[in-house]
């Protein structure tokens, strides 16, 4: 599989912004899309399904001037979790800007281990992953609210 | 000046959670604390008014047992910017938990140069201090938020 956009709505204006969403299961891909169409629209999410497609992206943002996003969702089970702590401490060595773009893991897992060595590893924050759509709302919002309203992301705006 | 705990109203419970603040402008701390009061109960606000007692204070927290903050607030002038960036990086080689505690830096600069450095020196997020008091409320309530209800913090919840 390739990188790929969300289908949006010919009648929404486009959103420059992006997030790159490094997630390997197409069923969490297409929630994660579903939440930020309602919760979180000021961004196109871009889907990266490996740790490889993801690399590519980022370089190609370093190299040919694509867009380079402004926030990253990894999922820490990649699909087992030392390839998802392998691909952060990858990104985090990569040059700035991507380097320090902010990192935020969704993981199944709730373990104080997995959460101990992602922040060790560099992770931003660490996000238990929902169980309801209901929750993956909530959260998709508070995200939205706090990088897009509060924060100020590295280098882009 | 001492480590300074926010004054409690007595018939409040005891909040064991705590937050660093970092701030050398005793008018921001007092900001802060009230904004925590009406925002962010959920946690007990610790300030610190310069460099040495944040280190001191985050020093005892590993030698003899002092509770480690959740969070820290760090105001980037402490009282001028390279002092703020000299903390931030003593405080990410302090050994774990403390060296990867979210760190969280309010400035009063927008300047891209000042985000920029700041995230390349291991901030956690930039925030701009808010000018009204209502958006401190709404940042402080923001934080709240994504650090409470959302992410999973390293090592202690």
């Amino acid at each position: 599989m390739g990188i790929h956009t969300q289908k949006r709505n010919p009648a929404q204006p486009l959103k420059n912004d992006r997030v790159l969403v490094i997630e390997d299961n197409p069923d969490h891909w297409v929630f994660i899309q579903k939440a930020m169409q309602s919760s979180f629209m000021e961004a196109t999410p871009v889907w990266a399904s490996t740790s490889a497609e993801a690399l590519e992206y980022l370089n190609d943002c370093l190299t040919i001037g694509i867009r380079t996003p402004l926030l990253i969702f990894l999922d820490l089970y990649l699909p087992d979790k030392e390839t998802g702590w392998q691909l952060l401490q990858q990104i985090r060595s990569l040059p700035a800007p991507i380097g320090y773009l902010p990192i935020v893991l969704l993981s199944a897992s709730n373990q104080v281990e997995d959460i101990t060595r992602s922040y060790d590893s560099g992770v931003t924050s660490y996000v238990v992953k929902p169980i309801d759509f209901k929750d993956w709302l909530e959260s998709f919002r508070a995200f939205k609210e706090y990088w897009w309203e509060v924060a100020a992301l590295p280098n882009f705006r």
